[in-house]
């Protein structure tokens, strides 16, 4: 249900094909979430986890657990990185156009298993903050013995592109007289009350931050 | 961040191994959402890409354009399907201990091209119930050009698997003591006021299935 002529209102932009302004897309729809869809291939096909990430200039930072067997025992696996905005639904007057507003980044390459403790910490950083800016400095750190149990994984923004979706829908021309209705339903994450711990320490506020 | 105590409550539901219950869950997963994270093998790597999707009964459809190049001219791809609902980040005491509540199901296995006008029109309609119930009696059907111009493939929900966190972080013991904040902010996707087509026709009313 989609047509080239709704193709050509996606805006697709390549980098660094198309220059530092479509990095900056890029860098907008990473940092407006916090969950990727991270593929790489198992010895048995495709895999797809829905996973924590965080933005330090030009590279993601992905972590999992060794135990998880994430990547299995790989250092340097291809994969790729998929962030996805979903912003409404498109309801066209053909079934043809229906479609959705969204706003997607895939960066493509190979993510890097970090050895270096101090640089772990930095895409740690770079995921909390990305999860609750405030958070690194008021919770407590990794111990040596949780950093052990810890992989940290980098890729590099390099080979990566967006999608982009806004507007109404595009029908056929001849369609437009039809008695149908047609426009966009608007989706978008929103955050509820914070839920205290049960376990919460009498007179510990919620922090500013949160 | 994630440890074996928090894996430990994290429901790992697989199917057909543990069962109908499981299967429920998974379908109950699936049809809570309408975009899923779709990963193939390329030439080049993996591809994760976000598609829309329908369930009917054990059979997963999606649909891309030929000329999206989706698949390229793979008739039968091995595929990842991934469905995830984030539901809320958990905040707890040690960074170590951070977590995301959510429900996630991931289908395996190879999907297959649907070459039958019938078949392509219930996998069609699946999708179309999916993103908005009672919209495919309403709009107008898609005619045999429009056909030509799409794919729609199917994925048996045979080799699948439902991943569920819900609840309160789970600290060290020793950690419920600090003067740290720690609970779960809860998050949801939600529907705005509905947007008319700019060109909506004059006297043509919200249905009230939207």
């Amino acid at each position: 249900m989609t047509s080239s002529r709704q193709r050509d209102k996606t805006r697709v932009r390549r980098v660094p094909e198309r220059g530092i302004y479509d990095k900056d897309a890029v860098y907008e729809i990473l940092d407006a979430g916090f969950v990727c869809h991270l593929g790489y291939t198992a010895s048995h096909g495709p895999v797809v986890l829905p996973t924590l990430y965080g933005r330090l200039d030009d590279t993601v930072y992905v972590h999992g657990s060794p135990a998880a067997g994430m990547f299995r025992n790989a250092e340097s696996p291809a994969v790729c990185l998929t962030v996805t905005h979903v912003d409404g639904i498109v309801l066209a007057r053909s079934l043809f156009h229906h479609s959705m507003n969204y706003r997607s980044v895939v960066v493509l390459g190979n993510a890097e298993k970090i050895k270096d403790p101090d640089e772990m910490m930095l895409g740690l950083k770079a995921v909390t903050d990305n999860i609750a800016p405030g958070r690194w400095d008021d919770a407590r750190g990794p111990n040596d013995d949780e950093l052990r149990q810890t992989d940290v994984f980098k890729l590099e923004i390099a080979n990566c592109s967006a999608k982009v979706r806004t507007g109404p829908p595009g029908d056929d021309e001849e369609d437009y007289d039809l008695d149908i209705w047609a426009g966009v339903m608007p989706l978008s994450q929103v955050a509820g009350e914070l839920i205290p711990d049960p376990r919460l320490k009498a007179g510990v506020d919620v922090p500013e931050y949160l």
